[in-house]
């Protein structure tokens, strides 16, 4: 991680350090295409070729049985379960609050307009694979399904032959209604055409890499596929800290962050130099022992220091380099909160490890990347939802309203639109 | 429009009729695509050159000021004024319940998470212009941006050398901040990515035809582009009439629907073939009258009637069609609320015409098509805004928490994410 003083370098130097790892993908969209075309074309039987060729998936069926989602309940740790439903739980209290009410309003004396709020109804949640065991996915993208209401969750996931059980129990736990083992562009293909033994559903949710990003993209400009959560790209950290954060504390944090992969991202801003060389040397400490590290050194090369003179400066660089994770490791962190503008979720004090995040505080962990939080929330339980409107104009209402709407049909030259209300006043 | 009989057609019938107007637009986009990557590159003065070519701009400068918005005030007609305001009244009425609150959860002892919502700060409305004038689209925008907070809110609207006052009056009325005579995929491609006379935007709204649509979803798709609102198609109309309904209303609705355009689609679902007729006689009386006759013609070739058994059937269809806009002419509409599970803005009762709710009841008329109901809402003050997740956990939080954490982060083989927590509780 290089360390820069803000007050010595450029605008230009600045943006170069806040760039992202680049995530263009023309090669990618030039594999993933022909793929999604495939399962569009020719369904499951399409998608199950692509997950014996490229996940060796050598099961019986890509679709798992109550009774498999059951019995694994028997094969798992129990302290594995325990965290798992504590997780759940935490993740539940703070999910529950973001189910929206429905309200109406009488705009004019005879027109009452009205909100009302559904769940999708057939939503696709896509677990990653792979190398990876995600159970802690499952419950991010489940449990708000869950309480939206949403009428069929379909969670899929790769799988060479069975899923962990820490994912099916996550998926027990979330009430999901079916599981594939299906991964891959492919399974995205699958969830957004459906076929006649799979119905297509309404919106698809989840990370996944280079193949699946490429894929939701694909599927969701596709008037004929299907609408997808968000934008993704590269897990990325910020963190502000002063003179009184512990340097052991900030490198773990940026080394969490670092094991996700070679094309991660952390900024570290801090009011004193003296932090920053201590972080450093941290780094190296704790970094030996990991098992990821290849990983992390390669995020690292993309990762910066920057030392500011105060913690709104901080602040402000926060705010326009809009991090997917924000840790304020500083004194009165809560002072700060109203400061935030874009962030995704935000860890105040130097007990809030973003790891207690990930799994566990209660917030979700599913956040837009690449500078999206200037423009999106994370998963929440909203995200499952859409809301329609209501109106019901009586024979006063539409006396009141008449001449409003012929007036403004008319500027707006649309003859038909006023003579729908010109025909109703004459009666 | 053909009449069908719901017990007579199959099921690939049905879907026949469904089926939209097709929104393929493989050649439109190699046409917006050049322009939109000539406007990222060269900014402001690319964009200016297709302003001049495409739309005939012949104005001394795209920027509209302050006392341009001010003075076409006097030039406005009162009445247009009045309706304008009203209308502007009945949807910032409608519109200000949308506000989101923040709320706090201690989801375990010691560890609290807070949702809280910001305003996204920069946003571009798009306005069509052309052969249009479309205040309204100003005043369906602009409010919920206008309730949101938005700290920038910039329209643009294509203009050869002025911008009709209403349009301009709406802007004022809403509080925008920037207005540029500038549209089309280029005037799209300045907003998503600005030049160094003008910042972009962070997200981009607004309707317009399938230039605009496909240079929206090209900015959408490019991480260094701009989100959009929602995708993109031909506005519909779908009609439940039983035994009472009027047919003169039933045509009025009709055809203020089909002049929007000929790719318009407008179903009527009706109990009684004699209704199904007599609307079709009203139609051919009254369109007579219409400036818009051509595509209103265009628009009642894509549309249909079907006659079904009871209303419950006809519920049911058009859940599957989900259509943007719904009219229940129906005995006892409000009895149906809870049972439209996919539909934008629904019109309630004999006098609830739609064009009602795309001018003045108070509700959003800017709505998904294209079977996007079943996923998306329409604009609402909360699509000009985000949330942001924040966690603070105390040493007493860590503790409870630490094992949860520990147990997910090794299940997942995360080593660094296990780290930062067992670092912290050593301390």
């Amino acid at each position: 991680m290089k360390t820069y003083q803000l007050n010595k370098i450029s605008k230009s130097e600045l943006e170069k350090i806040f760039s992202r790892p680049s995530v263009s993908n023309a090669d990618v969209m030039g594999i993933v295409r022909p793929i999604v075309n495939d399962v569009k074309n020719n369904g499951l039987k399409a998608a199950i070729k692509y997950a014996v060729k490229l996940d060796q998936f050598s099961g019986e069926s890509v679709f798992v049985s109550k009774k498999e989602i059951n019995s694994t309940e028997k094969q798992l740790d129990k302290k594995i379960k325990t965290a798992l439903t504590t997780a759940a739980g935490n993740i539940e209290k703070f999910h529950a609050k973001q189910l929206p009410k429905s309200y109406e309003v009488q705009t004019t004396k005879g027109i009452k307009c009205r909100r009302e709020f559904r769940a999708i109804e057939n939503v696709g949640l896509y677990i990653p694979g792979g190398t990876a065991v995600l159970p802690s996915t499952m419950l991010m993208l489940g449990i708000p399904a869950k309480i939206a209401g949403c009428k069929r969750t379909v969670a899929i996931t790769p799988a060479q032959n069975k899923i962990h059980p820490a994912v099916l129990f996550a998926a027990k736990i979330c009430g999901v209604d079916e599981v594939l083992k299906i991964g891959g562009a492919h399974g995205i293909a699958l969830l957004a055409y459906g076929d006649l033994k799979f119905n297509k559903v309404d919106k698809i949710f989840g990370p996944g890499n280079k193949y699946i990003t490429a894929a939701k993209t694909l599927v969701s400009i596709d008037p004929e596929g299907c609408p997808i959560d968000m934008p993704a790209g590269p897990s990325e950290l910020l963190i502000i800290a002063d003179d009184n954060a512990r340097a052991e504390f900030i490198a773990a944090d940026i080394l969490s962050q670092a094991e996700h992969g070679i094309d991660s991202q952390i900024i570290l801003i801090t009011t004193t130099s003296k932090l920053a060389l201590q972080v450093e040397l941290e780094i190296i400490r704790q970094l030996e022992h990991l098992d990821r590290k290849d990983f992390a050194l390669g995020a690292l090369g993309n990762s910066s220091k920057i030392i500011v003179e105060n913690i709104n400066e901080a602040i402000k660089l926060s705010n326009t380099y809009a991090p997917e994770h924000l840790i304020l490791n500083i004194a009165g962190a809560e002072k700060y909160v109203d400061k935030i503008q874009n962030a995704g979720s935000v860890f105040l004090g130097e007990y809030s490890a973003e790891s207690i995040g990930d799994y566990a505080s209660g917030t979700n962990h599913s956040l837009p990347t690449y500078g999206y939080t200037r423009s999106f929330s994370g998963v929440t339980v909203e995200s499952f939802m859409k809301s329609v409107s209501f109106q019901k104009v009586t024979r006063e209402g539409l006396n009141r309203i008449a001449e409003t709407v012929i007036t403004l049909a008319e500027t707006e030259k649309l003859d038909a639109h006023a003579n729908a209300v010109k025909i109703r006043i004459k009666k």
